[in-house]
């Protein structure tokens, strides 16, 4: 392992140099109980408890590049799939890691990932348990992809779905939109524009507690992440069959993604973020969520950015403070490519 | 979608032709009232049972070619997670389905994978709840890779494990070993000493109820894929800190196996099978459970080939009928390369 410094094919051969690979790397950071056994899947400890339900969740990584100013690709492969069950109002549990990596990718890198990994999934409060490793021919991957799965509970009574909008709903953002798809894409274009803007990458469970506890009243939470925030409020809109109003002026973008998305002309509405989250709350329960979010790190920035009416049903509608209205529309393809 | 016929960035943007891509070809072949709803994670319907315990595993796949006697990627990416489960007792339930597509990516083929993914999920009965595709440009990947993680429940008293083989314990396979590895090599080299070798590739869950059925003193099931029977058998007698006797001429091998490993120098111990599994149980076991291996499609060939023993502990020893003895060791590295 070391004498190389590089991955072998013959590391994802399921022999001696896989297993070394395993315990030096993988065990060695993502080590628990459960993962330790290695036998051909993760058996979790416990009988489950009564009147919960299960939640699971997948996502691939290939994000380019690995790195970039706020985080990496283990950072976010964690947050991701811990956000898409915390959304869910599940309590994340477990996590698989699936990695793909191309013959020649240096060690020291992946160690940089996997303790990203690590260090994310104590944040989070979930543990790794089950895991894969396969390489590729040098040219056929593009350095490292990462598969995650994860698993959580739903606690009795927590009910939440990109379908349960109703008319009279008021709509919350946590912070700021955009800035992780601006941090990679200058990252990955060499622009300079801004030293400050980072990826706003982050596990979100810690918030959605906060929020859950503050109400009751909660009917939707959903991550902005590919498509950004135009994306899921129409996302939203269509499966709840509601319209969504939004105040253009409401929806916080950091100066320095308006700028760059100026320059670019790239719409910060569309760009992806990996630590926010929209909530979709009665108008009694906006008061007390806004309270909580912003007294959470990851939701200090939160504040009201439109409701939920009962007119264009299935679209977004934008108003100005000078009165004009215009239509966000679903994004069709792709702005930034590779940006998760 | 139909325009091209192929797959493009946009396809994993999140806009509109993700959700086309979705619709049209994800939901129409594994759709079901939990993937349906598109929600960030899938949620299961009803509270767990209690007493059972969860399982969870993954695996990527990244076989080449997509294609070969006997299966495809889909086929094989539904197959190894069912088996994962199954392996420790598990009845599967829920699978993840996350592709990772190179633009360019021929529909056809990919139709023609979930398609086959749609099938063994059937067989297997299964449900693919939730998923996610990423498309990267072209030449950041080899075609398409996928990767499954699979929930399923241990019903209260299934305890299996690669450390609970004891001595004196008997060693089944189900079948003939390396049909899988040889299949896939000979497809992908362009190779044509017999028309009539497939892959083995085949979900496992049914042969192992049976199995579990036929007598409470089963140890340990596994599955020999990457690194073949030798990696296997070696990984119980480490786990278990047993001894391992094999007769080599009981272990069943096809003669058109043994042909082709004899001319490409491989040994055919150390060849990947995708639908074959390795028993270790109690010797008053060993009888009901090779019977109802050999009612069952996928364990006709079923025999015994070893016993755990006290002695060399940690090893595998192969015995000849001529009373010679080596030590089968772990293999390596790789053999071969990308078998799935």
């Amino acid at each position: 392992m070391k004498a190389s410094g590089k991955v072998l094919l013959a590391h994802g051969g399921g022999g001696r140099l896989s297993r070394e690979l395993i315990r030096e790397l993988f065990l060695k950071r993502f080590g628990n109980p459960i993962l330790d056994v290695l036998d051909d899947a993760a058996v979790l400890p416990d009988s489950l408890p009564k009147g919960y339900r299960l939640a699971f969740t997948t996502d691939s990584y290939v994000v380019q590049p690995l790195f970039f100013p706020g985080g990496d690709i283990g950072k976010l492969a964690v947050s991701g799939t811990v956000n898409d069950l915390a959304m869910m109002g599940a309590r994340p549990l477990y996590l698989s890691a699936g990695f793909i990596i191309e013959e020649g990718f240096p060690f020291k890198k992946l160690e940089q990932v996997v303790d990203s990994m690590a260090r994310t999934a104590q944040e989070a409060g979930v543990q790794i348990v089950a895991g894969d490793t396969k390489v590729v021919n040098k040219g056929s991957a593009d350095g490292l992809f990462i598969n995650t799965a994860g698993v959580g509970l739903i606690p009795p009574g927590v009910k939440l779905g990109g379908a349960l909008a109703r008319p009279g709903d008021v709509v919350i953002v946590s912070g700021p939109v955009g800035d992780h798809g601006i941090a990679v894409m200058m990252q990955r274009e060499g622009l300079q524009f801004s030293s400050e803007l980072r990826s706003d990458c982050a596990p979100l469970n810690g918030l959605v507690e906060a929020i859950l506890k503050a109400s009751k009243e909660v009917h939707c939470l959903r991550d902005p992440t590919r498509g950004g925030l135009a994306a899921v409020l129409n996302e939203i809109a269509s499966q709840s069959n509601v319209g969504i109003e939004a105040e253009e002026e409401a929806i916080p973008i950091r100066e320095e993604v308006k700028a760059v998305c100026e320059f670019l002309g790239l719409d910060p509405l569309y760009v992806a973020c990996e630590g926010r989250l929209v909530a979709v709350v009665t108008p009694q329960a906006a008061e007390p969520v806004l309270e909580a979010m912003r007294r959470h790190p990851y939701g200090r920035e939160a504040c009201i950015i439109g409701r939920v009416v009962d007119e264009h049903l299935g679209k977004v509608v934008m108003r100005t403070l000078i009165g004009s209205r215009r239509i966000l529309d679903m994004p069709a393809g792709e702005q930034l490519p590779r940006i998760c």
